[in-house]
Order: C-alpha cells, then structure tokens, then sequence
C-alpha cells in the first residue's frame, strides 16, 4: 500500500479493461459500442468510486486486493453508463474535455439524416451495454456467496437511488423552482450515496466487516458524499472549463437546480430574481448573461454559503474518522480522499474566496 | 398445469407486481418511474419469453414453479426495459395501443421547456431502473447458487446479444443498405435469441437440464426466434394497427432495415428501387406513399419469400422436437408457443397470401 489513496487506479484499470477486451471479443457484433465504452472509460476520471471502494473493504480488514478490484472495476463501468446516458439527458457535448458519447457516435460514418439523433440513439445502447456489463463483474466476484450478496444488495440499491436522483435532479430542472432542502436530497441520491457512501459500504461487506466499521463508513461518508456534489455544482457555476473538462454555460444554460442556485433565489431581491428568471436555462446564453448570473450567487451570498456548506460537511466527515477503530492506513486514506474531494478541481478566479 | 402456454401470466405477474410494489416503497423518490414501469409492464404483451423460461425449465425437469417465475418475472422487465427505451430511440409514439413512455411522461405537469425532451430524459431513466430492477430479482432467485450462475450467465450474454442487435439495427437504418443476410442476423440478435433461444436455455439452465434437452430447445428455439422477428417485421409493414397496437407508418418511416426491405430492393427493378429509396425512412410518408412501398413488397416477390422464410423456420422448429426426449407436456406447449409466434396477430387484408 503506498501513500495515495488513488494507487488503486492502475489495478482497477488492469481489471476493467481487460475484462472489456475479454468480452468485446465475445460480442463481435457490438464492437462500436465497447469501444466507446472504451474511450469514456479511458479519457479520465479520478476512480474515486473504486477507491472508496477498495478502502472501504481495507478498512474493514479486507486484503485480498484482486478479489475487490473487480467490484471495483464494477462500479467505475456503472458510472461509465450514468455518464453517458447523462450527457444524452443533458446534450452536453463535452465531458472530461473530450467528445461525450452521444457527440463522438453522431460522427458515425455512413449515416444519413439526423447524425445527433443517430448519436444519442447509439449512446443510450452504449450506456445500456456498460450497466449490463457493470453487472456481470458481480456474477464472477471471487469472495464468499454471502458477502458478495451482501454487497450485492448495497450495490442495487445505490443503483435504484441514482437513478432515482437523477430523475428529481431533471424534474427540478425542468420546473425550475427546487428549494435548497430539495436540491440537497437530489445530491444526496445522486451522487453523494452513489460516489461515496455506498462504494464504502460495499467493500465493508465484502471485508465481511462488522456493524462498527459500518457505522463510522457511513458517518465519514454520507456528509462526505454530499460535500462531493454540492461542490461539483459549484464548479459547474464559477470552474475553469481548462480544468473542469466541461462547458462553462453548461449547467447555467441547462437550468440545472443546484443549492447555489435554490439558495440565490431564496435570498434575491426582485431585481436579482428576475436575473436568474431569465437567464438559468436559457439555452442562448451568453457570456455577459452568465456573469450577471455569477454576480447575483455572489451578491446574494449563496456562493459564501455554499463554500460554507462543503467545508462543514468535509469537517464532518473528518470528524467522523477521527476517533473511528479503523486500521490506520485506511483512516489516512480516508483522510486523503476528503481533501480530495474538498479540491478536486482548481476553481477560475485565484484569490477569491472560493479557493479554499 | 394446464392447457394454455401461457397460463404462466398470472403466475408471473404475481410475482413481478408484487417485487415492483415492493422496491417502490422503499425508494419513494423514484416514485414516478416506478409508476411508469408498471404502467408499461401493465399495458399488454403476451409474456412470451416468461412462457419459454418457464417451458424450458419444465422441459429440464424442473417442478418448482414459484422459483422459476421470480427468473420469468425479470426477463418480463428487461423486456420492459428494452421497449422503453427502443421507443426513446425510434420516436414511437404507440406501444401496444397506448401511449409509449416517452410519450406518457412528456405529460409530466410542470414541465417548462420542450416536453418531448422531458419525456425523452425520463424515459430513458425508467427504462434505466427496470434493467438494474430485473437484475435484483436474479439475485434473490432460490435455486442452488450453481444453477442461478449457470443461467446467469446466459441471461447475460443475452443481455449483450440484444443491446449489440438493436445496435445492428439502429445503424442498418440509418445505412439504409442492409442485405438479406444482415437483416437476418439482427433478428437473431436483437429479437430470436433475446425472445425464444435464450429463456429456454435460462430455463433449463435452472432446472439443471443435461446437454440432451438444452440441444433439443437450442434446435428448436433458433428458428422459432427468427421467425418471431421476421414475422414481426411483416406485421409492422402489412399489419393492421387496430391489432397491433402500433402505427402503419412507423416501421417504413423510420426506414427499418427488414428481410422484408432488403430482399425487395434486390429484387427490384430500377423503377421500384426508385420508390424504395424514396419512401422508406421518409418521416412525413403518407398512405398513398406507404401503399406504393406495399406494391413493390408484393411485386417483387418479397412478401411471399418472407411468408414462405416464416413457414419454414416455424416448421424447422416444430421438426426439432418431434422427437426429442422431453416431457409430453412441454412439447405440447411448445408447439403451442410455436404456432403462437407463426400468427402472434391477424394482418389486415384477409384472403390474401399473408394470412397463414
């Protein structure tokens, strides 16, 4: 075990893309579909959900590494197929700085008509192949029949909320007006569980660990988790498209329901609302017109609050490890994961507050 | 056991409604989705791969039936599932003469913005949590774990099969070329195999059936498979829409590549080739242009040459088990289920050729 808590990357990978060949080679006739399961998979992500995951079964004493790199590798396919078929939902064109699926497949050659229906199309069926191939990893998971039940169950149930989160996160976007309190359950369901807590909970019962490791996984992770996509949101609004892989406009232009924007709209004056009334989902926007929209977060001290939000829940979950009776090289990694997620992207605007 | 193939309905549905009822308590935020599954898994179907599953089990000498509809049950909503979204993919407005899902859901009250989009987004999530749902009813399948890995594993390849088909398809129509040949290795992928072959082979697999019987259903299944396909196929050109719950229109509109299409371009003369290529995938054809295609299908010979294709694999498949070792019952079931798939439903235009 070495110093980062991300080395587990390059197992994971060894797991999951030789596993993908193995079975591209099976299924000859999806051979386009792997590939650009390939590509997403290879063109970046930090593997946080394997890592939560791997840590979470080391510290519940867990140390047969090959065993849990193929949950693992299980969970990072899972997220390949939720962010495909989000990029579908969105029509975000980029993701991670490249083409997101949809975009890349509309390039596909010999197609007539409409190539970005074609594209979304073929990318609903990628996502599709990459949650049935998520799955299989589980079926051919060398630990006890119980555990892997046990771990299992976890597993469909993060799936359930994830996409059950994913759907309030679209429906709140689509009507515009979520509170903070329901912008916060979105988070929580669909990424907060999905990226962090649940991961933990899985390699817990797969290290057959007891109810204590659990408990401490759990208050490490739930405040955790939360922090990752409020913080995420946050990115969305004021990161550096040179940094963050995505369309500065994206999720202002998309009318996306974050705290950020449900904390503005509750302190803004009429002047400041009719501001965010008529730029957030404006598909048109323009630079100018998302400025006036930063201004307003900051006038209205919801950015403040939201940086003051991250901060006190990666504060708890530090404060929930401190004491925790876990080995202490996981309780390092663990540690070294929170800072992760408090920065895990450089913010545009260097000497601003929201640097942390 | 009775002398209906498909007195397993009940028996499935009893067991799938009450696990969707279940799962729908417990995640209450995804409310909606759950809703529309269950509205879509309502809606009709025949409960045809339900049917095999179980045929084949009992072919196998299985006797548990409480165990194996639980299986049944989830190839009934990965079937779901694969509607669902397919109808995302083709724009199908209809599914069995009610309103497809992306359709249903583009009614979603206070929905600002493009409601086709809304609906298409949740559409794809519905159709997303009725696959990771089928999948937990696998992994709370009572047969020794042995056997649950064996017919997991088909289900699995399955599950490729089907995703990797409708790819095959997608891009076939979007080509706009297909052969004979391609157009009959789509129906196997994307439809013989996912609908006849493969919950036969789930069933015998959980019935722990020797190399004999699995033999016997794969002889029998193959053929039957494409013919369910081909015939299908026949329907969405010449069926009428009173009876088979989808538009006249669709198929040609969407320029679907059948061996129906295909070999009446090869038979073509330049003159026919001609209204082929103008009419098929044309999104505004009217009657008058959907009956001239009709004419150049009779005309050339295809339709015939498709009936008589149907003809012979059904009776290749009704050849495969005339003698083979099975169970008196389950023959007669499957014979049934054969002569099911060779008229699933009268086509319009009685006295002619095309009815059987």
């Amino acid at each position: 075990m070495t110093a980062s808590p991300l080395e587990v990357s390059a197992l994971v990978d060894d797991v999951l893309f030789s596993f993908l060949g193995a079975r591209a080679a099976v299924f000859s006739d999806a051979a386009p579909l792997f590939a650009e399961i390939e590509r997403m998979a290879r063109s970046g992500g930090k593997r946080l959900r394997p890592a939560f995951c791997i840590w979470g079964y080391r510290a519940g004493g867990g140390d047969d590494d090959g065993s849990v790199a193929r949950v693992a590798a299980s969970l990072e396919l899972l997220h390949t197929f939720a962010i495909i078929h989000d990029d579908v939902m969105d029509r975000s064109p980029l993701r991670r700085g490249q083409a997101s699926s949809y975009r890349e497949l509309s390039a596909t050659a010999g197609v007539r008509g409409d190539p970005e229906r074609f594209g979304s199309s073929a990318a609903i069926l990628v996502g599709d192949l990459a949650m049935a191939l998520a799955d299989e990893l589980w079926w051919t998971a060398s630990f006890p029949a119980d555990r892997v039940a046990d771990g299992a169950s976890i597993y469909q149930a993060m799936r359930a909320e994830v996409i059950g989160g994913q759907y309030l996160d679209l429906l709140a976007g689509a009507r515009g007006d979520a509170t903070p309190e329901e912008t916060r359950r979105i988070s929580i369901l669909k990424s907060g569980r999905y990226t962090v807590e649940r991961p933990l909970q899985i390699g817990a019962a797969l290290a057959g660990a007891g109810p204590d490791v659990r408990d401490a996984l759990a208050s490490f992770g739930a405040p955790l988790g939360e922090a990752f996509q409020i913080r995420d949101d946050l990115l969305g609004a004021f990161g550096d498209p040179g940094l963050t892989g995505k369309d500065a406009f994206a999720d202002l232009r998309e009318g996306k329901q974050t705290l950020l924007v449900a904390l503005a709209r509750k302190n803004a004056s009429p002047e400041q609302r009719a501001t965010l009334d008529r730029s957030l989902g404006d598909a048109d926007l323009d630079e100018a017109g998302a400025d006036a929209v930063r201004a307003v977060f900051i006038e209205t001290g919801a950015r403040d609050e939201v940086i003051d939000t991250v901060e006190g829940l990666v504060d708890a979950a530090h404060a929930a490890i401190e004491t925790a009776a876990l080995p202490p090289d996981a309780i390092a990694a663990l540690r070294a994961l929170a800072d992760l997620v408090r920065a895990p992207r450089p913010l545009s605007g260097e000497g601003e507050k929201i640097a942390p």
